[in-house]
């Protein structure tokens, strides 16, 4: 299963992509889209833009997105969230369920406690994904997330599996 | 000149149509798209649809979204974000410029006075908007946005006539 995991920003939005066999995880790309544009409008269709190519590039099968953190900055929050909604949509038009995890629960499962640094986020990252190249801490974040997706894909499988072995 | 102007929300999202000729005003269309699906990506992906197919139908040559009220709920600064991102995509995408304005700003233009209630809103564009029939508030909204941006396009069109005759 190839997943893309998306790190929303404005003015930095991170993506990754992994292919995922089993436990076995293998990096497939991972980069930053910046936004450029005179205002607001052409801003997130250069986002648009640039996240339908990768999406039509390497076909991914599944998509995450990280749940953003709502602060006390609500016109922080407002900028995130219009990110977020291009992030979102994006996946969904190609057909792709789009899972979304907290930023706890991508730590949890890629570092294995919720309250880890930028840096072992990047760390482990590089651990489970020998040889990665990564564009940035925004690109490391996105792969973190698709780790986490492919995590959490596995075990509701191997769940629902269980529950159907149960069931028979 | 044909104005789309929009009042962005991930429930409901109002948008009405407007012909500007000069200051003569002419009520194209108005309603709401409601977004549904199991999931927030596709909730946004039934806005972008429904919206995309009104451009299509209408091809209005400017747009309007209405600034959005960073209030102190940052999970509904957040969904509001998320569904204005897609209110200022899809214009964009069809080439449009998008004019913003605060909700003073267009309560300014259309009734007179920043803090005016939700049913003169409305009456004042029955009254600038002859034989209209309103969808719901939202819509009333909507076409409210699309006034303002009609006045504002005009006046700074005025503006510009006389500084180049000054010019001249």
């Amino acid at each position: 299963m190839r997943v893309l995991g998306i790190d929303p920003g404005l003015r930095n939005l991170g993506w990754g992509l992994i292919d995922a066999d089993g436990s076995r995880l293998t990096h497939v790309a991972n980069g930053i889209c910046h936004s450029s544009g005179p205002d607001l409008a052409a801003r997130l269709l250069s986002l648009f833009e640039q996240l339908t190519d990768i999406v039509a590039r390497y076909s991914p099968e599944a998509a995450a997105v990280e749940q953003t953190f709502v602060n006390k900055d609500g016109a922080g929050t407002l900028k995130l969230g219009q990110a977020r909604g291009i992030a979102l949509l994006v996946p969904a038009q190609h057909g792709l369920s789009v899972g979304e995890y907290s930023p706890n629960t991508v730590k949890k499962t890629v570092v294995g406690v919720g309250h880890a640094a930028k840096e072992q986020v990047a760390h482990m990252v590089r651990v489970q994904l020998p040889g990665v190249q990564l564009t940035g801490p925004d690109a490391a974040d996105a792969l973190a997330i698709a780790i986490c997706h492919a995590h959490h894909a596995r075990s509701g499988g191997l769940l629902s599996r269980a529950v159907q072995r149960a069931g028979a």
